[in-house]
């Protein structure tokens, strides 16, 4: 039954509640005792540290409120996604790190809704285990409320469950559900789009959450390599590289949207996920428009330059893989990419234009 | 790098995208080919069943988007919850039924956020996986639309994690989110409830989603049966009872909180998962009352019984780890208990007076 004491106890709000019950239950189900009582010190304080105006306090337990402040809309929609991180968790096992992908998970969603031009408002997660390493759990958790913090999102409910022989011993998977809001006439649609439009690639820290699969079988089944190995191409370890937080672009999409105006000068973005630019650039696409990506338009991080170099893939699939170095990409009217570029820069967001928009069939090329 | 292809799919806005791209490396990966033909052909269909007027159409392919209607409220509060099944996915292995954990996950969220008087509008899962089995795949989505239908709920998105090595084969786990709303001034949040207010109990269909390990371990373990097994106690197999789909009350909610009034004359709500009466009643209890329920006062189910008769355990416990026979506990107004009592079974939803409130310290104690 320790699953279910967990299970309970992960919605925090029911903390109190669960530590009270569960210690003798913990200890018959070989769970570290302290568990409770570490987590119920740090636990309220990293909530609270994401919390914003709109949460409501405690009441009932069973779910986490936020009253939408309709004042602010005409038509407010609501915007929510479900990610997961994938195989990018094999690295945090290997390195015993669990923050790192925490932050990658709410920062992914938040990308994922951001694209739509909407703005983040709260975040649940959900971990599944074996059983629950409180150390573990407590970084996961720092994870998430260090992201929400910086996206100005708040941290309303989450669910671990624990069921011994689902996961291996040390293991865990993780998901997360973003909701957002989007005033309906500013969603960005990308309408607006048309021949010329300029193409803006906004830097990825390195992988982000896309291609573990493929850049594992590389580095440590073809290159012979482990996570803490060192290559002088890299700045720290091969494993350091790879748990780089996926960035997210939200605050930095804000702030250009206020700037320049969403959907008149700044027409659509893509979040450069699993498919590459040839999959998600079409998302935001007009049928008779193609984007065309200018490989050598941008400086390649070196993690991508190892995979192309050992990795003996096609340089087509690398592309559909990987995010090469662009984790957003930006349509912009071509009289504004100039300035929208150095408005980027000043942010200490590296940017190029690197490619554009010409009549065709709702296709990504690149050339 | 299947892992990405399919998580990319699962967004199910997506799909079209995905199946474009996918055959050839479907295969190479050793998925049924098949998979992205099949499910192209049911999904849309399956996910249109479950549409609301709120829900926007494709706009990028990122996130799902549902209008909130504004009009209908004065201060519209969000209400959101994350969970997952359980433990009890492993008898959906063992018979190969996957509907039902589906439709199990997508209630108990609704039951979640019911309890504030939240009316669910929109749902997102997520299913981590090692190779994604596309029957499989259909039955949990098939599940997830049916219960989002009767819940009138929109399925907007989730994710499928293929994840090799994660999971055994064969299995999966699954979470879900769901959000709804309720207008701030009708949040049910107990705080009319005073001595000598009944207390009515909801029956429940069967363990619902908690409690499995324990009842996993006295009927596979301890009796030595299997699921295939048939008692004379049940209708059907231990397999066929333990999957018994868990109850959504929210249309019953729905109606009886429009036919009496929340917070006047029903007052307060619980959803009896895993802690039982013991941790969940005090949820909504003000500190100043405790609930006494009342052992006898119902019809305990025949898997509850043989559960008591043959598992060892303590009463106390069986309390605590299942529903006994209790999906849902609703406070009422004494002299509105015998009303309330037929609304609900009029419509076919059995119940009892299973105890009342009296003075104490915001504890449930079972006499």
């Amino acid at each position: 039954m320790k699953d279910l004491l967990l299970r309970a106890c992960h919605d925090r709000r029911r903390w109190v509640t669960c530590v009270r019950m569960s210690q003798k239950a913990y200890a018959a189900a070989g769970v570290d005792i302290d568990l409770g009582n570490r987590v119920k010190a740090s636990l309220p304080r990293l909530l609270a540290s994401t919390r914003r105006r709109e949460v409501l306090g405690q009441v009932g337990g069973f779910g986490g409120l936020f009253a939408l402040d309709v004042k602010k809309f005409r038509q407010p929609v609501l915007v929510a996604s479900t990610d997961g991180v994938g195989t990018k968790l094999r690295i945090a096992f290997a390195m015993d790190r669990h923050d790192t992908v925490g932050q990658d998970l709410v920062n992914h969603c938040v990308n994922d809704i951001a694209v739509l031009g909407a703005e983040p408002l709260f975040f649940l997660d959900y971990i599944g285990t074996g059983q629950l390493q409180p150390g573990v759990f407590e970084q996961l958790l720092r994870g998430f409320a260090a992201a929400c913090r910086e996206n100005h999102c708040a941290l309303i409910g989450g669910e671990t469950a624990q069921m011994p022989g689902f996961y291996q011993a040390g293991e865990y998977d993780v998901s997360g559900t973003i909701v957002g809001v989007v005033e309906k006439a500013s969603i960005l649609d990308g309408k607006g789009i048309r021949a010329g439009d300029a193409i803006i690639g906004l830097a990825s820290s390195g992988l982000h959450t896309n291609g573990f699969s493929l850049a594992r079988k590389i580095f440590f089944e073809q290159m012979k390599l482990h996570p803490g190995s060192v290559l002088a191409e890299l700045q720290g370890s091969i494993g350091d590289e790879l748990l780089k937080v996926h960035l997210s672009y939200w605050p930095l999409i804000q702030a250009i949207l206020k700037k320049f105006g969403g959907g008149r000068d700044i027409k659509g973005l893509a979040h450069i996920t699993g498919g590459g630019f040839i999959d998600n650039i079409p998302r935001m696409l007009p049928k008779k428009c193609d984007a065309v990506i200018k490989k050598g338009s941008w400086e390649v991080l070196p993690v991508f330059a190892l995979l192309a170099a050992h990795g003996g893939v096609a340089e087509a699939e690398l592309y559909q893989v990987f995010n090469m170095g662009i984790g957003m990409t930006m349509i912009v009217a071509s009289d504004k990419a100039d300035a929208a570029l150095r408005f980027i820069r000043a942010r200490r967001q590296s940017a190029w234009c690197i490619g554009e928009i010409v009549r065709g069939t709702g296709q990504t090329k690149i050339v």
